[in-house]
């Protein structure tokens, strides 16, 4: 057998940081072990300081990001709730759909895709939503919205926000912006594999939860003791067994980014971001999502008139070992999306794209 | 920092084959790489052979075992269906409590802890429910139920088994039982660290599923894009990011059991629980579970009179770096569960824990 080595530059998973492949790799722990139990505190520590939070009930959830969507509503939404979300890409589309299920009274506020969310249409959507939702950095479409200013005039309601391509990619202040509900990924900004939702909630929408959701994987309830919040650090009962090498290698990859320094990773992802778009448009590419709204960790550009976009894809993953994203949704063919995420946040990976993409375009023109 | 090697010889997880470690480390594909569907569909093909099933819809769950469970009734139980649970442990119980939050009418079939099914009580308890439900191997005190008894006795209801501690450890076969979904963890016989539900769903169950089950992420109708099973082999839609590490793990270590034969991983499960079980009733101790359906795989057994269990444990811990387990619920106390699971169903492994059990009672006493 032959193990591909794939540059992983699509809307993720990126390539893990080594120091997280290192923790998959170590020996396992029983998820009752107090070696384990310490793995689990001090991860829970270090996502407290990537989320920009003090929420005691900061976690990894044991499944992907859109797992932790799920628990997002299905904790929150009480039956009939009205819950209005921002809808400007695809996991806003998602949150829809996610929310309906749990019982919500769904407010979908369409824009664009492309374009950032309009604060004031979500705001003016209901006069005392239940619920506000909206994206921090779609994936679909590499664009960021303004969290700040939608916590500023939720009023009442509770703010959840979807942070999986935004968490230790770009700031994000989840206290200081009001984000009651954050819910994020691994396998993007954070440089681990996909497989565990970076997870927090605050005493507010703590105490306005559902007593007995209808997930008992998700449910927040027993998942107190789970990370040993009823009982302090050094504690948990038994919930369901964690998935001790993901979170292990979680523990790896944040302990990496801290001692490197947030800021200093985040000016990582700012710079390998420039560096690729204002590449893109020398070549004369134009660039998808809204200028002053472009996230620098995923790029939205558009297939050149006449370009096959599949096959350029085809042709960098096979000749330079090079993944890209399509576009998401009706753009499937017309947008790529570009990730330089976490350990590919760096020069080297934006000169590689920049140089592979121009050969691949110069053959297939 | 150092780390620890364990011997985790508890209820799980059991540790890895070497196998699937280095599957963890291998490189990173992007979910939607044609080298990643290749591995997805080998290890869905290999899946198959491990549950003695044609199913096609056969699939590893992106999230622990008791996400398999939560899958299994979230896509199958219809509001007010009534839903008949045999209860004989912990697992049992939590079948009970999910079905429950899924909308089911649920007549739980409540049996000494330490017992088998005993499957006419259960096809007694009511005369044509919509689903009975119950666990092949209860991880919380050590004993196998006939499952092919239930199958063959089960009339038009669907037949939901939990395989979590069977598969890979003890005889299973799908198909010719009758298990109209099964679900399972990669955490113990199959010697795969915890993160993955092996599932598995025939067209039976699939033609009388929920339509829009409460839950987006577990989403059987969802989820068969995401395993190319609409699209036929090699093609894959996204639904959400494959945990594409977990998964290269649970292929390498399916590799490795088939590799050596499935015929010979259940007799070297066999013989290392028969191994343990003589030393240990040879020591003067009394297993737990009734005779005759004890699991080779993980073995119960009471704590003698006088002697502080947790104290036996953490010393096991401590001298040993050996992992046992407490008993499950009011046996906390008052039993061990000792686990020789995958990797660890060896020779070697129940001397040393016998050896070692041994050394600890003597100063425990």
């Amino acid at each position: 057998m032959i193990l591909r080595e794939r540059h992983l530059f699509g809307p993720g998973p990126s390539n893990a940081y080594p120091e997280a492949t290192l923790g998959l790799a170590a020996p396992l722990l029983g998820h009752l072990d107090p070696e384990f139990i310490r793995v689990m505190d001090e991860t829970s520590d270090m996502l407290r300081t990537v989320w920009g939070t003090e929420n005691k009930r900061t976690l990894p959830i044991s499944a992907t990001g859109s797992a932790g969507m799920e628990a997002a509503f299905v904790n929150t939404v009480h039956e009939g709730d009205v819950v209005v979300v921002a809808v400007n890409g695809l996991f806003g589309q998602r949150m829809v759909d996610v929310a309906t299920r749990c019982g919500a009274d769904v407010i979908a506020v369409e824009h664009e895709w492309g374009q950032p969310v309009d604060v004031q249409r979500v705001i003016d959507a209901h006069p005392d939503p239940a619920i506000i939702a909206a994206v921090h950095a779609e994936t679909s479409t590499g664009v960021r919205s303004d969290i700040e200013a939608l916590g500023a005039a939720k009023g009442d309601a509770l703010l959840i926000a979807d942070c999986v391509t935004s968490i230790g990619g770009i700031e994000l202040k989840a206290d200081a912006w009001g984000i009651d509900v954050g819910y994020a990924g691994t396998q993007k900004c954070l440089g681990v594999a996909p497989g565990l939702a970076p997870f927090t909630i605050n005493d507010r929408a703590f105490d306005r939860r559902v007593d007995r959701p209808r997930s008992w994987y998700l449910d927040l309830g027993m998942l107190g003791g789970y990370v040993g919040e009823a009982e302090g650090k050094g504690q948990r009962t038994y919930h369901h067994t964690a998935p001790v090498a993901m979170v292990a290698s979680l523990h790896a990859g944040l302990t990496r980014i801290l001692d490197e320094g947030l800021d200093a990773v985040i000016a990582r992802h700012h710079d390998a971001g420039r560096m690729l778009q204002d590449g893109l448009q020398e070549m004369g590419l134009e660039l998808f999502a809204a200028e002053g709204w472009r996230l620098p960790e995923l790029t939205t550009v558009k297939v050149p008139e006449g370009v096959d976009s599949a096959a350029v894809r085809k042709d960098l993953l096979n000749r330079f070992d090079l993944e890209i994203g399509a576009g998401a949704g009706e753009y499937a063919a017309s947008v790529w999306r570009i990730g330089l995420m976490g350990h590919n946040a760096r020069p080297d990976a934006a000169a590689l794209v920049l140089a592979a993409l121009k050969d691949a375009l110069g053959r297939a023109r």
